[in-house]
């Protein structure tokens, strides 16, 4: 559970290594202002109120004057951390930084280790484990999409989801708590049905939050997208049109592409990694048939994988054999038929076995390649809408949010066939306590570790 | 003259590139509580008096949230450009940094550009222009030493030096000035004497800051050191010693330097840009010769030569024509006795004439280095004492000094030859025009540039 249990005084620098026009190095704990009056000199800092910025300066244990600096002064627990907070504000010299670090650390206050500064906050009751999780993901967001989920977790979207499941389930024990009250009584005051529906609620809402990992998995890390199909179908072609650029290696002759190339597309705000792979055929040489192999290796492991061919040579029998023998999810395939702009060769047959969509691409001249970008968009953003409300849920949530499932699935079941209402009530004690994981009541130094440990030093 | 001028409001990153915990914004102009007022969701800007921090939340235009955030206010004269400034603390990612410069420059900010805030410091009178070149010396600083001439130089030390030769002359002046009034009774009010005395005084200041352009110019830019020597004189091996590790190939075959060799040594806070150069003998090939015509060229480009010898194999005579043949400045070369624990071939000759000094030394087991090491620093110290208030003037500030003291020597020789003393006073008044060059009363674009062109954006 959060408590205050810091007893130490702790700094660091918070602005990026390197050199610039302004450095600022934090000091956090019930020292922090004693740390930071020892070395500076200025207005005197017991006195000033909280949020203050005073002009002043560092002067080293030899008199000599380090820098001329602002310092602002937090007091707790109206800081980031919650505890007295100070922030110098220095010159950006490597050295100077390094000196004042130096300095600040023999008088009182030790080196910050990574994602320590958030850990208080998160101790001090300023955020949650959600919450100091979006700060990380903030911090390293790159697209407006990832920006969107993370500023809205920090700005406690998981955290209130988590907290209406848990007024949900506080009604469900207040209903449950009174029939063990009177358990030698064998009334049920309950009704059973209300109880089910309540439960069905909770389903419901932990559901969406588990569907929303889908999204938030493409959002944090992209979507791995594979372009196959066979040699001289167009696949470097598609990725150029793609791109936008000459990235790929193109020629007229067939199995120009030995090696896979990866690129990162960012379609509205979503980062699709593409990867494009040797042609699928017979191979002529062994070097052609390791690149084949790898081709169906990437296939398998793809998230999305377009299958390009030759709509104006590749007749359907052909076509249908081709998409049989990638092994691939049918969820996960978009079929290209490209150079659009040659007469078809012959009608495709029916395909909704084999793929989840089709689109018409001309990738030498780009016609059709906006409505493939939009198709890989919805691929990934169907499943779940992304709206400037949206929330998408990490790994850590969706394995606390899965056992919370599990447990409410066994509280639900346990109800239909008339367990014994105490067992029913210890299931959803689990329930609440998967749930308290993810916000954090409930934690363990490995979670903590976990999640602290992917912070940078000084955040 | 400077003079406050800004009609528009600027804005530029001021922390390092790069993803780190927080980065900061600066906003600088007429309009920077309206800027960012405008983007800012929190208390309201316009009540909030200077030195004010405050918490709040930035949304661009479509009203979504960017950031939580820390906003600085500070207002004119009282912040760092002397305008109204603005200060916006984000978390430190890309992405948001980015989206918020942008939306400032949607609602009036444009980009700052290189050295803009610290120009305006300067033009609102906040610091003179040594001081502002003292700014990006502090930045740049790397060692004690030039950390030490840059914090003296932007505490206003050059400045109050300027300042000093500028009363004594408008003494001086102000005693011409009186014979002026009474030019045609063709009078002398002012004692010849005192006036000589007074231009004395004054030449004695700018010599000594002249003189001090010497250890500014080592502390700032290092002090090239070259290492020549014999083949096998152990040149490769002194280099080491001096490093205190294995950096230089080492063989008993002569001639294995080829190529010149630079490292970074740091004695006492001074950068000596050390330099290991071929074997100087009878090349056997094109290609050593090549090395060894490039030793030649590197000693004459030394602010240092330590010309290394053997004492156990090379004789006098030998001595004393490889030291003729370098064709080096005297001053600038410590001779360097090697191989001290082997005995001696024969005692060297006098060599004052030859060498600065001299310094026996066991490169392979160290003995005599740490002596070596301080017969470096006093070679580029000696001249000019290094104290914690050392000051030590740039370039441009030793070119504006040195033709001040053309124009001061030419006011002496007036004095003396008893010119008209309408001439005297004009040597005076370019000798007050250079002076002003120093600190920016005189200043033209092309020194401006020269100066702020220096500056990363930011600062």
């Amino acid at each position: 559970m959060p408590q205050n249990l810091s007893s130490d005084t702790i700094a660091a620098l918070i602005t990026p290594q390197g050199q610039g026009a302004v450095g600022i190095i934090r000091i956090s704990g019930p020292e922090a202002l004693n740390c930071a009056g020892s070395v500076f000199r200025g207005k005197s800092l017991a006195s000033l109120p909280g949020h203050s910025v005073v002009f002043g300066r560092i002067v080293d244990d030899k008199g000599r004057d380090l820098d001329e600096v602002l310092l602002t002064l937090f007091r707790e627990p109206q800081s980031y951390t919650g505890e007295d907070v100070v922030e110098i504000s220095c010159h950006g010299s490597h050295y100077i930084l390094q000196e004042l670090l130096d300095l600040l650390y023999r008088h009182g206050a030790r080196p910050a280790q990574a994602g320590e500064f958030t850990r208080r906050a998160w101790l001090n009751g300023k955020l949650d484990l959600s919450q100091a999780e979006a700060v990380a993901d903030l911090i390293a967001s790159e697209t407006q999409a990832a920006h969107t989920l993370a500023i809205n977790q920090l700005k406690g979207g998981i955290r209130d989801e988590i907290r209406e499941l848990r007024t949900l389930l506080l009604d469900f024990c207040s209903l449950i708590e009174l029939e063990l009250d009177f358990a030698e009584e064998d009334v049920e005051f309950a009704d059973r049905s209300k109880l089910l529906q309540l439960l069905a609620e909770v389903r419901l809402k932990i559901d969406r939050l588990l569907d929303s990992f889908v999204l938030g998995n493409a959002v944090r890390q992209g979507v791995q997208t594979v372009i196959a199909g066979r040699p001289n179908a167009g696949k470097s072609t598609l990725l150029n049109a793609l791109l936008g650029e000459d990235r790929a290696l193109v020629s007229d002759i067939p199995g120009t592409t030995r090696d896979t190339v990866e690129e990162r597309l960012n379609i509205h705000g979503i980062l699709f990694h593409l990867v494009d792979t040797a042609g699928i055929r017979e191979a002529r040489d062994q070097v052609e048939a390791m690149g084949i192999a790898r081709s169906y290796e990437k296939i398998r492991q793809a998230a999305i994988v377009l299958y390009v061919y030759d709509q104006s040579t590749l007749g359907a029998e052909d076509l249908v054999r081709d998409l049989e023998s990638l092994e691939a999810n049918r969820e996960s395939i978009i079929l290209v038929a490209n150079k659009s702009d040659l007469p078809q060769v012959q009608a495709p047959p029916e395909l909704e076995a084999y793929v989840l969509s089709v689109c018409r691409v001309a990738a030498r001249t780009g016609d059709g390649v906006v409505e493939l970008k939009q198709m890989l968009y919805d691929t990934v953003l169907g499943r779940s809408e992304f709206a400037p409300d949206s929330l998408g849920i990490n790994a850590r949530h969706r394995n606390a949010l899965t056992a919370a499932r599990q447990e409410l699935d066994a509280a639900d079941h346990g109800l239909r066939i008339q367990l014994e209402t105490d067992l029913i009530a210890q299931s959803l004690r689990r329930v609440l306590y998967h749930l308290g994981e993810v916000s954090g009541e409930i934690s363990t130094e490995e979670i903590l570790g976990n999640i602290f440990g992917k912070f940078c030093i000084g955040k």
